[in-house]
């Protein structure tokens, strides 16, 4: 449901106006006004899709590549913490632990509001933990609860290639590329302009992600076809058959029968390979048919392309948020927006790319949070059927709900008004990154497309180089995925990972049984105190109630 | 050898001039030029005074009063730490934690200066965690080791004291006063003026010490009067003579057996009673002698006087600073400062008030210090006797060196110019408060006198009803000596004291043994490891290296 304010709103008549009737490209004919009806209708097309796209691949990504899922794990402890009547002493201190620590963390977070101000540089999301220099470089440790109990679930692998991503890209590669300001591409572009270096950000990383799922899809579909002629030539073989350096954990007899536990739960409960391919058929038939009706100059067979290639994407967001808690629609989106903005070209283009972009977001978004609540489902031994088929009725409210609010504040505010309450900043970027796809590859930025190719083939490389060194070679070498995500967001949340890694690192040295038994709990209080704060906060924010002290940090 | 930046360089003409020639009550002739050789005879009739004057009451203050010395108490936990030979578990891993915490308090400190800039305003010193309202009042948690650590090593009802004091000055009786402001007082004076909100900071706090040094030396010598009698009718009785309600210590086999130890090295190494009542006298009657040669207004019989008085101050600081770690030797010199300026009047009071103030700082600063290190001798084991002599030898060195550096800066720099690089704020307000002097108790701000004497005789019936309850109900009644110092200090100390004294709580509820074995050594380890930060600090003052960044706060 999310991305009403990026790409509906970017095709509004009052984002027509604010970029400017002069503004080359932007045509008067490229406007659709939200309508009620028409919303409700794509939402239903389109959302289910995302849940239908990535069933098959369940077991893949939670059994064999034992993605963590932050999030869904540390929702998961909580939900067993609730439900624990083994009376077991351990479970009652991990218990306490997770009780413990949420407490605090919920409490930092509200300390952290009174200073948060209502300025743009107010805080502590604004420390500049590491000096001045470093933060304008986004390298700063911003005392996210959430970061750091992600890094303390995350494997250490995970935040050390969160890490070197943020090196590499915030450390060397955009400080150099802001050198040749005015020769690679026009200086004193606005931040979020695509022809300069945001376009190298979002481009760089949409390579790597695309070359890092590019080859572990091909890894998914080499592996199993093996397995299917395994099978059919009746030769057992009981060999794992991924065999994954990111398994840390060292598991005793009692977490091996646990585990064991949750994996019968899990697969016990199958949903038929044949239901989900058959759904997603069908609603991608229904949508190909549909979709073209509500936005014109999206044809049926851009459609049905992107339907092709969706599950492939969905993979690729849900795999990263898998690894990092990172999950990226709005990367995805922009890659269903510029090829098809590109493809449809003047046109209509704009239109049809942000119904693309539109449509991506949604399928992956849906797809990652499904896979994350299969993770919390697998931890909490819930029936992975109710648990989609309740997925789908709540998905079926939200495609009404949200549309309805939506719509209700369209109509009753000045929605976009740059001066106004509800500003939607986010629509004026997408309607002037559909009208830069409909120009073509051609207008981005000097180098941009050969760094992109540079960056897809070794994400390729580091990938192929994991799989075919031994174990002792390849548990240090850096995950590509891993090292998109910073690219585009920023250098902290890499430090705050890091910083639970360490902590964890540090833990497990001084203490190993501890570290071992306790962590997760730990982890999951901060990542769950961190996420209640925000229902309050979010009651603040609708009283209007703000901040009462900005925490400004400037030099001496 | 504190005070030069305050009452020396308010004798000086450059004081003189800068205060102006119109300036009521401010005379040419109540000039003296800081000078070489009278500066180191000053100090050296003064300061050994300091040291001989409580020698007497090393034991009722260490051993019966059981008085706490936060910062003599971590220096000695931290000097044992390095000797420890004894093998023993629980002191391997007192040392380990003490380590840890040091540590952690040295990093802490550090990064606290990055943040601190060069402003007035800036840094974790002026964090309003309790929201800019209480931080306008100096309610705020600053986040000082040093004092959290204070809060862990003294006793809860010191805590308790000192936030009591806090909140009845800083939440009560300051904003009472500042709304007469223009009435009780003229309005829109400086804040360090003596004739508004200042002078009733200062008198208050003054009339509280005196009123409960006042009543625990009066119980002081009727306890020994009783004593030497009931030791004379060869009446021996093992009662312990003070009772006081401040040992909260509940003591194991172990400790009590290491306790009677220190004891006995504490009482074997006496210094005669006869040796430091002789060395008193001897040096008074020097002191007496030459004093009045070099402050000529200052007559031989007010300096006779002010002998008589000072060991009676001595104490009552050496209380104060073994109660809450905060020695006040400014608030004395200011006892000092009024009562001889205003009996010696407009004929050379300025002159004869500063000295006086000199005397008295001196005096009491350097009998705190000692008994604080007398403090950290029997908690070390040490040698009471050579201790002294030590003590002697380096203020011998400290009569030297200090006059000479001072007087070396004197010359070759324009010390106390306020547009210069070594500004003496507080010699002007010295001799601002020495020409109020001169002009009587009757220029104190409206009702200050009153409040005093409510004040004064308010610390002599809570200390009356400490002694007559019986210790269920006295152990709650709090230390007016304790709330005394945030009268004058500010409430944020108060405020890190109470935090420590509510870990300690929790930390005893928890888990008590671990909290009685431990709680000394983090707090020394903080109070240490914030101390150690002074040197570097020191030094990238000397190098003119600013703190980079500015941490700062405002309302948003």
């Amino acid at each position: 449901m999310r991305g009403f304010g990026s790409y509906l709103i970017a095709m509004d008549e009052r984002t027509y106006k604010i970029i400017g009737v002069d503004y080359p490209g932007n045509k008067p004919e490229d406007v659709i006004n939200p309508g009620l009806w028409w919303m409700i209708g794509f939402l239903f097309v389109v959302s289910f899709l995302g849940l239908f796209s990535l069933v098959p691949l369940r077991k893949v990504m939670i059994l064999d590549y034992k993605l963590t899922y932050p999030s869904g794990t540390a929702t998961a402890m909580l939900i067993n913490s609730f439900h624990d009547n083994s009376g077991a002493e351990l479970a009652r201190v991990q218990v306490k632990c997770l009780g413990k620590y949420l407490s605090l963390s919920f409490l930092w977070s509200c300390f952290k509001w009174f200073f948060s101000g209502i300025g743009d540089s107010c805080g502590f999301d604004h420390f500049p933990t590491l000096g001045l220099t470093l933060y304008k470089n986004t390298f700063y440790f911003d005392f996210s609860p959430t970061f750091i109990g992600c890094g303390l679930i995350c494997p250490h692998l995970v935040n050390c290639s969160v890490l070197l991503g943020a090196i590499i890209s915030w450390g060397f590669l955009w400080p150099f590329i802001s050198q040749h300001a005015g020769d690679w591409y026009p200086a004193h572009l606005e931040a979020n302009d695509f022809k300069g270096l945001y376009g190298y950000k979002v481009f760089i990383a949409i390579a790597i992600i695309l070359g890092d799922g590019l080859y572990n899809i091909i890894k998914i579909v080499i592996v199993t076809v093996k397995e299917l002629y395994n099978k059919s030539s009746n030769r057992q073989q009981d060999l794992p058959v991924f065999t994954d350096t990111l398994d840390e954990s060292h598991e005793t007899a009692e977490s091996l029968l646990e585990k064991k536990k949750r994996d019968e739960v899990f697969l016990k409960d199958r949903i038929p390979l044949g239901f989900a391919v058959s759904g997603y058929v069908c609603l991608a038939a229904v949508s190909t048919a549909t979709i073209p009706m509500i936005f014109p100059p999206l044809k049926w067979y851009f459609v049905l392309c992107s339907y092709l290639l969706a599950p492939a994407l969905a993979f690729c967001n849900s795999y990263g948020a898998g690894l990092t808690d990172m999950s990226l629609p709005s990367t995805y989106g922009k890659i269903g927006l510029f090829t098809i903005a590109s493809i449809v070209g003047s046109n209509g283009g704009v239109i049809a790319g942000l119904a693309a972009c539109g449509v991506m977001m949604t399928i992956v978004s849906t797809a990652a949070d499904l896979m994350q609540d299969f993770k919390t489902g697998y931890l909490t031994l819930s029936s992975a059927k109710s648990m989609f088929v309740t997925q789908l009725l709540g998905t079926a409210m939200g495609c009404v709900i949200a549309p309805l609010t939506f719509w209700l504040f369209w109509t009753a505010f000045d929605i976009g008004d740059p001066d106004g309450l509800y500003k939607a900043p986010y629509a004026v970027i997408y309607r002037e990154m559909a009208i830069l796809g409909v120009e073509g590859f051609a207008k981005l930025p000097k180098h941009c497309l050969a760094l992109c190719c540079g960056f897809f083939v070794a994400a390729l490389i580091v990938n192929l180089v994991r799989d075919v060194t031994p174990l002792k070679v390849s548990k240090f070498v850096p995950l590509p995925m891993a090292m998109a995500a910073p690219f585009y967001i920023g250098a902290y949340f890499a430090i705050d990972m890091f910083v639970g890694s360490v902590v964890l690192f540090l833990w497990q040295r001084v203490n190993k049984k501890d570290a071992d038994d306790y962590s997760g709990a730990v982890a999951s209080g901060l990542i769950c105190g961190d996420g209640i704060w925000t229902i309050p906060s979010a009651i603040l924010s609708i009283l209007r109630i703000n901040p009462p002290i900005c925490m400004h940090f400037g030099p001496s």
